[in-house]
């Protein structure tokens, strides 16, 4: 009875039960993916999710983060499930091989704000969805990404229906129809990297989990042992390396995944299997004074496993050179930085980047294991006419080993939610989301993120839809 | 090139180019599919969904058969999706796998609606979208479903995509922006059958397809070569009877797959896997006047994949019911019928129903060739004190080999249809229907299904949403 005790931890466990520095980390999750989806909604992505949604004129229970929109719940965890990973910002798990939060943070807010929940709840909710999510993800097992699976969906479908079931106050059975339900909308292709379904995945997750929650609580009925039996939701979606799920189950909340082994926070607004690489090549550009136009040749070697989201070599697009090692580290080279600006069109096409990215070489590394982007390490080597450097590098920036400080957490915030609530509406937001325990009812923080139409920018997807 | 071909294929293909009597088989599925989701709204699974769906107050853009709603498109695509597939009494197609029509027909209706299509447009649209779904149905084998998808859905999305796309107008290069997205939202576990979730993924597959045509429209990109490479949507939902594409994307058209094998029609609400042996047990109640006090044992032969779908051997629902030969072979010798109202709650826990099941003996016949619900045999074997029958039959019933006549379908969808229309407009819907090909605006016939004040019943599931 895999399914039943799954669920019996996923509701029983009360608020006042999650350690405090466990809320914490969902505090600093739930800042982290309302700044990458406030800035989210400029993203081209962005806008046309928001039209289509505004175009349902649906009834308004929950408000578009950074918009003037509001919708269903379903359909607000939808856009901005989007939006949170738009810019592939927004934060990384190991254990769920992906984004755990632009599918979680989504749907609780969502709910959330529908239902006039407290911070206290959606926190709370937040972690033990993450629990759910990051045993069912090490029970996938590493094949399961490397099928083809986008882990950030298939395995966050399921913590986001935790989430929407606990703040709807689903009883233990009815989460038991609703995690069957998701369990036949889990979906999401790592073919699809680079263009706008990417982060459609992290929104098609999101919206499933809350209509999966909204319909077992009206009675809608699935198979209440989903992951139980030779015919569990594993026989389908698991592979040789899927683990069991039992002794996953026993290790819930001990220690809790939000901690151990943590939430990674993004410096920069591209595939997390880049970071080490950037992080590495930085430093490089630091110490040794490296420019673009010196360089002779770069290596980047990746072990087996840890570059499998890089599916571009030769990128077109901005979102496609996201996934692109032979971009990312030509831009790093030739600009001295990495962020949001690095993700155009224009700037993918530059002809300096295109002959710097000639000289940018992948490779694999032989090792018996298998990595991933947030578990492994990178051999880095630049070589210019004053010689070679070369570093191994295994610490992910961002993560525990490498931490962002929660100075430069806020100004990430503030640098994303700013550029469309403006200074002083990102510093309100923040302030909410920080106070996010003491906070009676979370639809205060979601109603902060409507900009003021004295912030720095009109908000433009709502002018189109507008203007429709 | 393979997607770009398929793609080519589902736009240039023109209506005048369909033949006539891949036209005619078309509007045949129309009616089928329609009688059987006006009768799904009366069905705990249809008031569910149809509530949901009116709960959300979405533009009315498209109406609910049989019903007073209406809503989104894509919204409406769903819900009809799930009446259509509520019964488990709608077509199957042995290349799908499955129900090509419940995901195809909501989808062409809704969109047909919304834009003012011609009943021509709509029934090319299927034709064209059933070549899509049956294709990639051989593509994916026959161990894509015994590993536990339900294909009715995972190919259903794909040939619902097409639909939609024609009728909106979509150019070819948006069709492959939409099939992308698509594969991405390609879900339906099989472990759900005999619950509400089976039905839901005919119309969660149905959604899909409308939102991804009207996405792709609006300038969402996807993966533009989701079929092709060897990182294609088989890598991952393919199995080792995948068969390579391009060879029968040679054979779209040739011979069309509405005639070849066909559609087959269900005279039976269960399962299609059941319906060689009720078939069969049916003849023998007729022909030795077999009853159901006298049975004293009942042996079903079934060849390797041929009972898949029959997850259930102790059912405790109707829903269940539909899904186990155990408790349909009992039920049909005990009552020497099988209908609407055999697979309920309390028909499946009758005292003597429970008591012959126990004397079905289902076993496995050796065979070295895998077979499906669609494509197989079944050895029939009843024993009274009077002696044994025994019989092997490999037609399906309602399929080329075993069909249905005009006249048992009008009969079947007037059934359907007139317990929630009445008689008058059940016919006259069947009239609509019939003139599909001579229909201006398909609109015309889908508010025809809009019951009438007068009609048999009180529509149940409008007056639930008007009570909340």
């Amino acid at each position: 009875m895999l399914t039943q005790r799954l669920a019996e931890f996923a509701i029983e466990t009360k608020s006042s039960g999650v350690p405090g520095d466990v809320m914490d980390a969902a505090r600093d999750a739930l800042i982290d993916t309302l700044g990458c989806g406030i800035v989210g909604s400029t993203e081209e992505v962005g806008e046309i999710a928001l039209r289509y949604v505004s175009g349902m004129q649906a009834r308004r229970e929950a408000s578009v983060w950074g918009t003037h929109v509001a919708t269903t719940m379903a359909e607000a965890a939808f856009v901005n499930g989007i939006l949170g990973h738009a810019l592939d910002f927004d934060d990384v798990h190991a254990a769920v091989h992906g984004h755990p939060s632009t599918t979680m943070i989504p749907a609780a807010l969502a709910v959330g704000e529908a239902n006039g929940a407290s911070g206290e709840s959606l926190a709370a909710a937040y972690a033990v969805g993450l629990e759910v999510a990051a045993k069912l993800g090490i029970a996938f097992g590493n094949g399961h990404y490397q099928r083809g699976w986008h882990s950030t969906a298939t395995a966050g479908i399921f913590g986001s229906t935790v989430v929407a079931a606990r703040l709807l106050g689903l009883p233990v059975p009815q989460l038991r129809h609703a995690l069957g339900l998701a369990a036949s909308q889990a979906s999401g292709l790592l073919k699809n990297f680079g263009t706008m379904t990417k982060p459609f995945h992290a929104g098609h997750a999101a919206r499933c989990a809350v209509q999966s929650a909204l319909l077992a609580r009206a009675g809608f009925t699935a198979d209440t042992s989903i992951f139980d039996g030779d015919d569990s939701f594993l026989r389908t979606y698991g592979e040789k390396d899927s683990q069991p799920l039992g002794p996953l189950l026993d290790r819930l909340g001990t220690p809790w995944e939000a901690l151990d082994p943590g939430i990674s926070f993004k410096r920069w607004p591209c595939c997390y299997c880049n970071h080490r690489s950037i992080g590495v090549l930085l430093q490089m550009i630091e110490r040794h004074g490296i420019r673009g136009e010196d360089v002779q040749a770069v290596e980047i070697g990746f072990p087996p496993g840890s570059d499998t989201a890089l599916i571009h070599t030769n990128p077109q697009t901005g979102l496609e050179g996201k996934f692109s090692i032979e971009y990312v580290a030509a831009a790093c080279l030739l600009d001295g930085k990495v962020g949001i600006d690095t993700f155009t069109d224009v700037m993918v096409n530059r002809p300096e980047v295109r002959a710097l990215m000639h000289k940018v070489k992948r490779y694999r590394i032989q090792d018996s294991k298998m990595y991933s982007g947030s578990v492994g390490y990178n051999d880095v080597m630049v070589r210019t006419g004053r010689g070679e450097q070369r570093v191994r590098e295994d610490r992910a920036p961002g993560s525990r080993a490498w931490p962002m400080s929660a100075a430069e957490r806020d100004e990430k915030f503030l640098d994303c939610a700013g550029r469309v609530l403006g200074d002083v509406g990102a510093r309100r937001v923040l302030d909410l989301a920080i106070g996010i325990r003491g906070l009676d009812d979370v639809g205060k923080l979601a109603r902060a993120m409507v900009p003021a139409e004295s912030a720095a920018r009109v908000d433009r997807g709502a002018s189109a839809v507008l203007a429709k």
